[in-house]
């Protein structure tokens, strides 16, 4: 498998893990998504993911995008462990945490979004800090809550084992402390980090061990 | 089942097609996302769904949020007819499609984040329909290109029968009209969208023939 990845987006990170946690080899294959104007934008990258994000995933002759469709397809093709936990109830518990990271906060944080309101918006670098650390702070308030409200939540977002929404949290988290968000008011979202920090499959998955960190 | 609802939610509208395509009776609780400052954010409903967002789905004990995850579990629930197809590769497919529109278009449109930007950061009605505008031309522009060059691609967004990616893709072209998009660069999408609306689960579904619409 050839994951086309960028060490820093929280997208790629989160497939990473995926990646690590089933035990999967694969090829790293960076996307600089600065470096000239962003290779996301080149004509060739562009074949392989219109949308001109990362990550892609090559397995071969198929190519899959979108983080969270790739992660749902290696828990398909690679049963063990479970990403997901069994019961349609639980399932739905654990894809509502994902979502709730991957539609109500990363794409308000993406590296395009924030392009357009610094470069189209005219938005000054305190606006974008504001904006940013809003919607962190919104989504994880509401996380915060549904974890600690829930028995279900364990060593983990949902029982003792890691699973799709903490291949969502960890990157989350990590892209909170880039834009220095005071994270005191999420005990049970940072416990959680902490026991994920503990795995190598998150070590490994980790921005700064990537052949492009920089 | 219960649904929390609201009309014009595009998000409520996904969940409100995949119950009709399943033939799932259910109870809708309109939640007024304007009046009274917002229902969605009464501490009533916040105990629902503390992110104070449509649709919220009760099924006996169960609390269920985020409309893809509600879509997934009535999926497992209710296994026919299937929104998703049989292969891991084709479901990752469809699941790619379907997330597109969830998180890289309809995040942006949506009413929490036009009323901040609008409030917090100052922007005037141009500012918001451009930026409005820009995400949907940039999605569809990406979902055309990826529709039109898949033989899966069939009388719907995979295939022969309407599913997941469907669910997701006609609630965001109500979006696009309701803000005056135009939608003639995108062909495969509008034929689609075409196909769709003669499928009385998706007229019962749509904003006009909901009890609270106005």
């Amino acid at each position: 498998m050839k994951l086309y990845t960028y060490w820093r987006s929280s997208s790629a990170y989160r497939v990473r893990i995926a990646l690590n946690l089933k035990g999967v080899e694969y090829e790293s294959v960076p996307v600089h998504l600065v470096k000239d104007g962003g290779q996301q934008k080149s004509a060739e990258y562009l074949k392989i993911n219109p949308q001109g994000l990362v990550p892609a995933l090559i397995d071969g002759e198929s190519v899959l995008r979108q983080s969270l469709a790739i992660i749902e397809y290696l828990d398909e093709k690679y049963p063990q462990p479970p990403l997901l936990p069994e019961t349609a109830g639980a399932r739905a518990r654990v894809r509502g945490l994902a979502y709730l990271i991957a539609d109500e906060i990363q794409p308000m944080n993406n590296l395009g979004v924030v392009q357009y309101l610094k470069h189209e918006a005219g938005l000054k670098q305190q606006q974008l800090d504001d904006w940013y650390r809003h919607w962190i702070a919104r989504g994880f308030s509401a996380l915060e809550q549904l974890l600690s409200a829930s028995d279900q939540t364990g060593q983990f977002c949902h029982g003792e084992t890691p699973g799709l929404a903490d291949c969502c949290l960890v990157p989350q988290l990590y892209n909170a402390r880039r834009y220095d968000c005071d994270l005191t008011a999420y005990p049970t979202i940072t416990r959680i980090e902490k026991n994920c920090s503990r795995s190598s499959a998150f070590q490994k998955a980790a921005p700064e061990n990537q052949p492009d960190a920089e």
